[in-house]
């Protein structure tokens, strides 16, 4: 029998998959369950965005450009425009989803055994990128005591070699929660400058920034234009993950055109998601206030009723919808297993995501979980005091 | 600056892209032109398939499952069953066209430096997923004068190294129109039998079959479920090349088992465009009566207007809807621009692809060009009087 590659053996499998099974097993079992394991958002997808595809008038389904439609990327840079980011829409390819933007970027600027350093805890898919292009993570942990902050300069330094190609941040971080300030960027910029590296940021969180604080961008940063790869999504921004669009962002031409070889290859992005995404652009500053609104609002509820939890270590995040919370266990695992197998409160458990599959040095975050904070006040409520009740019984 | 990858480098940009700028500045000049370069159909998208997208109830644009929702792929289990092939929704990946699924049956059986066989000319992306996957592509050649017949068992074994670990066949085939026939596939089973290497086959024009000739699938061989790979895809079927769904089948599970690993990592297929897909297999019988009959008209139309020109060979395709035509020149490359940049009749010029980009042998092909027989037959009989206007003033 022909064998499967050894890329294919190594390829992660995302530790909440695993719990899938016990989620669908418990759901027989008559529990209901807390979905706070993965960051699918339960907000309306804007009307705006929805109707455009209603409405389409598309007779023949054709393949669109491989970089996307030329009007939405100068939509796409009209947006960044009032962001204070200032690009053309040759500086832009569109892709399905941040996850094939990631992607091309890994190949446009590493070689097999190539290194791109991460700040962990980071976006458990990563890795797996990562192996798909057959390039290494080089880990550099940021710590829950110190909130998640940039580890310093010579912690970076440390890990520079001639296989460095670029740093990844994520910005603001899933599963942290974190929000660099302008003046950890510029700490990154002067690495990437002196060790002539790319800096790649995952802004895919970029709108969801809480308590006055702002968002700055490497696209920000001046003189970082050969350096800078900025990677957005629609999934996030709009609550439409199903559609399948992202992008992909930088003035550094040999870049955008080594990725543009990719996206042909693939020949084009989703059109109807297109459709959505160019028309989500529209969708009033409204809908944005209340959707911050509503996740301010459950971060506060959350974190409140986590903090009632005696033992527990949480940080209050300031962006994107996650927080990584640390719990007096040894096993995050076998606590998410259990909740889902062998607890209950009234009927009702929980799902979480194990923090061990957001690191890649083997042993942290075991004693970690992950929450999406993407379920409503109430819920979360119920939830968190799930946990609490589980905590007063669960032996590791 | 930072500079991008090898990989990077290698990855071949398509002769047709190439093109482009003359295309369009031809247009600027006041030129039309025929598009006979590109497989994308004028056919129609099946309504059934445009309006369930147009009726769609989504209010919150989720993530599907990563291998594709469980009742599609029920639905294109069903599908197989009528083409006498018995597979289960297990059996099935929904992929993000047959495009993603080639990248992850790539990643999923091959590592870097592994050999895959494929009989040239061929579609030329697959060079580029061979690139992104740091694997090699061994051309075995098939000619014109043998209408682009499968290579002799003796043949293949000569290419057979430690390093091979698939054939990939298309079927029938881009750009030749070439189908295989059973006793041919028979023959490919017993090398990959032999030598345990996978058969893949891409058969995303499978419904495309002319003259009473039956498609003979790798999937109707017994005795092959741990080698065979199938690819598939709604692009052509439907004319629905935009919704960007494909999919891969296969009975050996630890293939399936790692395909879905590489789906996992990129979330999911597009939704609107599953909802598009599932509907199409709704399509009566009758749209593809229609599609079928208009393609048989429309080649053989080119073909007798082809065979009308001296100094041509062109064999007379038993499927898909391209054919490689042989012409009286030297570089087809450079043909193809001319007619764009310096020829026309009437104000009208004709676009080909030039075939040198279907072969991976340096040199083969330089004197052929594919056409896609993709446009009304008024339209190809006066495609085809430009060819053979411009051969009659045409220098290399
Ligand atoms: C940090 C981060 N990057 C990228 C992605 C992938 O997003 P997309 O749906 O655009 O592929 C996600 C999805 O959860 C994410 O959290
Ligand atoms: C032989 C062949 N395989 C695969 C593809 C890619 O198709 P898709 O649109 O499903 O990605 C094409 C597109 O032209 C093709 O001709």
């Amino acid at each position: 029998m022909p064998t499967i590659s050894r890329k294919g053996e190594l390829m992660p499998q995302s530790p909440i998959r695993k719990l899938v099974p016990y989620a669908e097993q418990a759901v027989k079992d008559g529990k209901s369950i807390y979905y706070l394991n993965i960051g699918q958002p339960d907000i309306k997808t804007p009307e705006v965005a929805l109707k455009a595809v209603r409405e389409n008038t598309v007779e023949i389904l054709s393949y669109s450009k491989s970089e996307g439609s030329e009007v939405y990327r100068e939509k796409i840079a009209a947006y960044y425009e009032k962001h204070d980011i200032h690009v053309s829409e040759t500086d832009i390819v569109v892709t399905t989803g941040a996850s094939e933007a990631l992607l091309f970027v890994f190949g446009s600027i590493m070689d097999p055994d190539d290194e791109v350093i991460i700040c962990e805890p980071f976006y458990a898919n990563y890795i797996a990128f990562s192996v798909a292009s057959g390039v290494n993570v080089v880990p550099i942990v940021s710590k829950i005591e110190d909130n998640f902050a940039l580890p310093s300069i010579e912690a970076f330094e440390k890990l520079i070699t001639p296989k460095t190609k670029a740093i990844l941040i994520c910005n603001p971080g899933n599963p942290t929660g974190y929000l660099y300030s302008k003046e950890e960027i510029q700490k990154l910029t002067a690495i990437v400058k002196k060790h002539d590296l790319f800096l790649i940021a995952d802004e895919v969180y970029r709108e969801f920034i809480y308590d006055g604080n702002e968002h700055y961008s490497i696209m920000h940063e001046e003189g970082l234009d050969e350096h800078a790869i900025m990677i957005d999504s629609v999934s996030k921004r709009y609550s439409m993950c199903g559609a399948r669009v992202g992008c992909l962002v930088s003035k550094n031409k040999s870049v955008i055109k080594t990725v543009i070889k990719f996206a042909q290859a693939r020949l084009s992005p989703p059109t109807y998601a297109q459709i959505a995404s160019e028309a989500a652009l529209d969708t009033p500053q409204s809908y944005f206030d209340d959707v911050i609104a509503e996740y301010i609002e459950r971060r506060d509820t959350l974190i409140a009723e986590l903090q009632k939890i005696e033992g527990i270590k949480v940080t209050k995040p300031k962006g994107a919808f996650y927080c990584v919370v640390e719990l007096p266990i040894k096993n995050s695992d076998h606590f998410a297993q259990w909740l889902l197998e062998h607890f209950d409160v009234n009927g009702e458990t929980v799902m979480v995501a194990p923090a061990g599959g957001f690191y890649s040095t083997p042993g942290l975050g075991l004693n970690q979980i992950r929450i999406a904070y993407v379920l409503n006040k109430e819920s979360l409520i119920k939830a968190v005091n799930i946990i609490k009740e589980a905590l007063k019984v669960y032996k590791d």
